[in-house]
């Protein structure tokens, strides 16, 4: 009788968790819009969850890394059929997010998502819908294109790659453009705005709103993925700022029509990026006329002093340092220059907070 | 006495395929070309010999589906820090292969690698280097770009994405261009040619050396993966038809500078856009003028009659049906028709074959 109750009692605790957990979720999920074509998993609803599916019939474990904070990332459970599967234990922040899988110690790409270069590697992703998810969605309106460049570089003898975003009307009006530089975070690359970013979608839907002057925007690989995170804070950029002020500055004003000055000429970054957009934008300030970091560091009116900035943009998520970024703004204007700051409701160091940053940043530049 | 004897020669037995297996691979193993940034494995030998890396510390079996014919992969073995190792049985085919990996049952990507999509789905790729691998290599020459581009299709109510490669000069030169429209195979998609086809490269190279007049080549996903293997011979290409010459042509003949007539358009498609080239040549000749099949099927005479061709290409690998590639153009040959033979030595049904393919037509094309 007692080890009969005390097993009772005891499989009642252990189930009751999960009970309460599977009786909370909402069970509309839908296939993650970032899912390869055709695949079910994984899934996402409409509170937020995450729920996924894994074929490894004779595999021991099977994790993956998403999941709530301070968890471990999401277990699966093995089901009858060989497949894995199981939800996060909570809703997760809207947006997208990176992630792999662990299956039995190997770290692996999950086969249902596209991959997104971060982390320093391809990676799974996956897409929380965002309730205003409109302002980047793939729309019936003109597109501008995202044309891939080579460019050669002497200073690192070799041949480069970056993204250009040519708005729609570019090459048949006849008009010069102003040009926007835009960098991505540690761990990514040159791939990173126009993909898990989707730069060019916001350009277009802000375009076919009539909400600003386009402009070109050209994304390149900022030579973060080398440097070690312990040893960021002696990061000089200086080899970067070689090849974009020096070499592919002047590339993508001999081949494109762009308004070459520092008045039609901007740079911002997400993170590592914003980190490399401060460093090189107090350097060469006779270059670039309009400043953004997003979620990457501030100025104070003491760094701009002298240096004929024409606008600087700060942001980053409401669970990051949002008073940082405000009152560093606030001191900047009080100091005489024009600055604006933006926090992005409910959102972490990932990229919607990024992709509202740019929509909220676009309207004000070169004006 | 007896029992050490027979393990010696049980020991010897088992350990000499091994060792001549060894003794015959050369060890001068360097990382693959398509591996992800840093990555050493996989690597490939000067033979073609492929050796793979993975780090599974509690899987039960690895197993790298690219191995000799009928071999079903290369087994990797486990080793003691947890990682599984392992070497192709014999040399491979020069070029691009697609692979994944099956860890317990489960089939995922190499960690080591770059995805392409192939199979429905994005898999990992080698590079076995090519003797003549230098027409596809990126070189320090004035450099085309890959447009991405996204249009409208009212046929299937969406908006579609293209890449179009524009020449060095274009837009710089004031000059309009001739097109060629060029399909992937069965389980590939739009991505293909820029990407494991460097199509880019061999026209960038090609141009450099002087060897072609530049054109501009638009590559747009096929529509091909919903059909099932089984059921290609009712495959008639229809709704990709409407997409294509009702839809796209018009678009780049609008967005684009090129020179809007059959004459200075061609179609080629390789495997299953080589099938998709034929049904839509002979069905609208007045669009096209100039036909590619790339290991996708030849002519007939009575096929091209009265249809006003003005040239065609068909290629195929020595490992594939060569001498029906041959006699079909001999026969198209002696009806008249301006027709090239073209069979890439010592390759079968690979991307090697068609990039070779794509580096002869060239130049034979708008001639």
């Amino acid at each position: 009788m007692n080890l009969t109750r005390k097993t009772l009692i005891a499989t009642a605790f252990l189930a009751m968790p999960a009970f309460f957990a599977t009786a909370e979720v909402k069970e509309d999920f839908v296939p993650s819009s970032k899912n390869q074509h055709g695949q079910e998993y994984p899934m996402v609803n409409s509170e937020g969850y995450a729920r996924f599916k894994v074929n490894a019939p004779e595999a021991n474990s099977v994790t993956v890394t998403l999941g709530l904070g301070g968890q471990g990332g999401t277990k699966l459970e093995k089901q009858a059929d060989g497949s894995w599967t199981g939800t996060t234990a909570g809703p997760m922040d809207e947006g997208f997010h990176y992630y792999h899988l662990i299956i039995d110690g190997a770290p692996v790409n999950d086969p249902g998502t596209n991959n997104y270069f971060g982390s320093c590697r391809w990676e799974s992703g996956i897409e929380i819908p965002a309730h205003d998810a409109d302002f980047y969605a793939l729309k019936n309106v003109p597109h501008g294109n995202v044309q891939q460049i080579l460019f050669h570089s002497p200073s690192t003898d070799s041949e480069r790659r970056a993204f250009v975003y040519t708005p729609p009307q570019y090459g048949k009006d006849g008009k010069r453009y102003p040009v926007l530089y835009l960098q991505h975070g540690w761990g990514e690359d040159e791939t990173a705005w126009s993909s898990q970013g989707h730069a060019n979608l916001i350009m277009d839907n802000l375009i076919a709103e009539g909400k600003i002057d386009p402009f070109i925007i050209v994304m390149t690989y900022g030579m973060t993925n080398d440097v070690k995170f312990g040893t960021i804070g002696q990061f000089t950029a200086k080899e970067f700022e070689q090849v974009l002020v020096d070499e592919l500055v002047p590339y993508i004003d001999a081949n494109f029509n762009t308004i070459a000055d520092r008045d039609h000429r901007a740079m911002a970054g997400l993170s590592m990026g914003g980190i490399e957009t401060k460093l090189i934008t107090l350097r060469r300030p006779e270059v670039f006329g309009y400043y953004g970091l997003l979620s990457g560091g501030t100025y104070s009116p003491e760094e701009l002093k002298d240096n004929g900035v024409k606008k600087v943009f700060v942001s980053c998520g409401s669970k990051e340092n949002p008073d940082r970024v405000t009152s560093s703004v606030d001191e900047l204007k009080k100091a005489g220059f024009d600055a604006t700051s933006y926090v992005s409701p409910g959102t972490a160091h990932e990229f919607l907070t990024w992709r509202r940053s740019l929509h909220e940043m676009a309207p004000l530049l070169f004006k």
